[in-house]
């Protein structure tokens, strides 16, 4: 362990450095790589390399199959050292409706303690704030206690369909003491969060024919009726409370580890905050805030994303419908596997006398979870509270969905650690933000896990 | 009664006067009046007003509040006889897709002995056909047994909404011995229909809203989802086996006219054909012709016509949607209200627990039907026997709706008798045609039917 003066030495650099992270951050921001249109991936993996480089890291652009280039900078201080995984992406989500946006998303600025612009948060403000804070612990120490590699993901925000096979080449790329995982947000007040992984999901389409054309809908007491037929389908696999009815579908799951749920049980955070946030009619869970945090943590959901059928626009038009169609998504908990639940999904209605509605899997996402008894979630924890001066909200897990797993699958513990994001960052939404107090505190938190190691 | 040698006489002038139909239908036909799109409504009066007075009507083009006019065109024998009504429109549908179709639809054109236009079928050929069958009983006879108006409305495609107050304030004109309504089509096979009314329709939408806005559907857990919401009040609405579970719905529908059923025992339709005609999967209502007749006129319906939800879009977007739509059609029998229908859903979706369900109101037919045994379907059937030979096929009313209720409600008996199109006439849709064989036969039974009373 590095001793008390040095870890402050180490977070006066970091203060002292933060205009670089402003100025590094910004211009890595102007390298517009979105992965749902395609554009600039070269450019992205080369900014990459340049911000990798500039703190230290020697870096490998590596191809990746079908894919754009998965970047990959290393510092080995020691062969014999465990190694750290930091793990980001440089791509970012697509920005329309660009009139929503204040300011130019690819010409970042700072206002009201606020940077904005595209990905500042998700996740190119993570890889800048980390390679710097990292940087400051090696330049006031002189050597890392561990060796650290940046991995970098380009079509994160696609759900990073070429990385599995990457992962699958490369195993000893994603192997080490410990792998952080993009970040967690802050919550609005300024608390950091801690989460120990991420649920899965399992994302599908349900289709229904009953007739080659759609007919009048004077007909409909002799004909069947696409629609209904599918609503008879989705009623068999869901209560009205929530709970998904498919034979078998939490099979695996088990019982929540007791530190997760004292820590749940100590989480200042609340779900009824959300009736604010999005205007909702309620929130379900339980008259408690544990309760309700509880469901959002634990529970699982069959989620119907979209449907449609027949006739939707303006004014009435009286047909019986020929199609009728559904998306769907199941999130999932550690210890469900997406694969196996589509197969139980399609069995299920097959067994409820619904074979005649087709199943396509649209993408799955496996669910992971790590202790937080391991080294490096410990690591963060000791961090947080020297740098925040308090403990962190920790999580099991977020909610969403992320690639964890491709580290939790080969013995990789992986935290989400206090990131440059918070809660009205909005990632994926027009004028994505970060608070620079934030990514200030972040960046010490990074360097304090570091050197806590 | 008009004896059989002049019947005879007046069958052979309709023949003669055939080409005068093609020529009079197709010159009636370029004029495009359509009513959802507002288009020459006036044209549309006058070119109907011509066709009148040249078959002997004294015109009256009325002018309707905030509507197109209704033309009425009469031939008053003798102010002591009865009046027969036949109701037309001369308004047609849209014609998208214009690329279906195979000629132009306002240049009709005669191909293997159809003749092919917009509202050759739908109903510009009944008036035609109708005006040209009474001028020849005329011609032949020297006086009409009855006194004749011919009543055209110019939006009926649009659900006729500007006639309820016409109706109010003329009740005289839809008042007489009886009325024919449009006219039924013709089986594929030739035989004739006459149908004694029509069902009638409630259409609503249904709205949910859960939220403000969408959220990410890893919230899902704990926030209420629109879609589903929509789908547990749509489930109390209707049982699997497409029973409507509405408390009261019902209500006032009488059993049965012994007749009717003995009448619909002996048709040779069976709904069965629609498995050709729509590929559709099953048709529901028994193991015999009988019994899937009986369900098709009798059965009552709640249609989905539409609904829609959250993403829609290609691909995947894991949303928890805010808002759920659907738009619904109730199809009534005669005893059966719309408002009232509609008052029953409101207070059945409040009492199962879905008073935050909001019901709009898109339209109403009510539903009317006549007893076989008034003169005017009895004077039908006898020229049916007449013309065809054989009996035709007899419904208790058509499965679709219609401004019967106009005249029913008045005490005007209003079958609709067999007009110029067929099965295959497709009305609203590209390549509307007529056989001219049909148009022939249903020109004389016209003619045999004011001669039978």
């Amino acid at each position: 362990m590095i001793d008390t003066a040095d870890r402050q030495k180490v977070y006066s650099v970091v203060d002292s450095r933060f205009d670089d992270f402003v100025r590094e951050l910004s211009e890595y921001t102007r390298v517009a790589t979105i992965s749902a249109q395609g554009t600039k991936f070269a450019e992205g993996a080369e900014a990459t390399r340049k911000v990798l480089e500039a703190h230290a890291a020697r870096v490998r652009v590596m191809p990746e199959e079908g894919g754009p280039p998965v970047v990959v900078g290393e510092i080995e201080e020691d062969p014999s050292l465990p190694w750290v995984i930091l793990y980001n992406h440089y791509d970012v989500q697509p920005v329309d409706p660009l009139d929503e946006w204040e300011s130019d998303p690819f010409d970042p600025v700072v206002r009201d303690g606020k940077l904005f612009g595209r990905g500042t948060s998700d996740t190119k403000g993570n890889c800048v704030a980390q390679a710097i804070a990292i940087q400051a612990v090696r330049d006031v120490v002189g050597r890392l206690p561990v060796n650290v590699r940046y991995l970098l993901d380009g079509e994160e925000e696609s759900g990073s369909p070429h990385l599995p096979p990457f992962a699958d080449a490369h195993p000893e790329l994603f192997r080490g003491l410990g792998a952080t995982i993009e970040a967690a947000n802050h919550a609005a007040g300024g608390k950091p969060v801690l989460s120990l992984g991420s649920k899965g999901i399992l994302s599908v389409e349900l289709g229904v024919r009953t007739a080659k054309v759609d007919q009048h809908s004077s007909l409909a007491t002799v004909l069947p009726n696409a629609a209904w037929r599918l609503i008879g389908a989705l009623r068999t696999l869901r209560s009205e409370n929530g709970k998904v009815l498919i034979e078998g579908f939490e099979d695996g799951v088990p019982s929540p580890d007791p530190e997760m749920l004292r820590y749940l049980r100590k989480n200042s955070a609340d779900p009824l905050a959300y009736k604010e946030i999005y205007g909702v009619t309620e929130v379900f869970g339980g008259k408690t805030r544990y309760m309700r945090l509880k469901r959002y943590m634990y529970g699982t959901t069959c989620t119907i994303d979209g449907m449609w059928s027949g006739y939707t626009g303006a004014g009435h038009k009286t047909v019986n419908p020929a199609v009728a169609h559904a998306k769907l998504d199941f999130r999932l908990l550690p210890g469900q596997r997406p694969d196996a639940v589509f197969d139980k999904l399609v069995a299920h209605l097959r067994n409820k006398g619904f074979g005649d509605v087709a199943v396509e899997k649209h993408s799955t996402f496996e669910p992971a979870s790590s202790s937080i008894r391991e080294r490096l979630p410990q690591a963060i924890l000791a961090a947080v509270r020297e740098v925040y001066g308090g403990e962190p909200l920790v999580y099991p897990w977020s909610a969403g969905s992320s690639t964890t797993w491709f580290f939790t699958r080969v013995g990789t513990p992986s935290p989400h650690p206090p990131g440059v994001g918070y809660d009205g960052s909005r990632a994926h939404a027009p004028n994505e933000n970060i608070r620079l107090e934030d990514a200030r505190r972040s960046m010490k938190a990074i360097a304090g896990m570091i050197m806590a190691l």
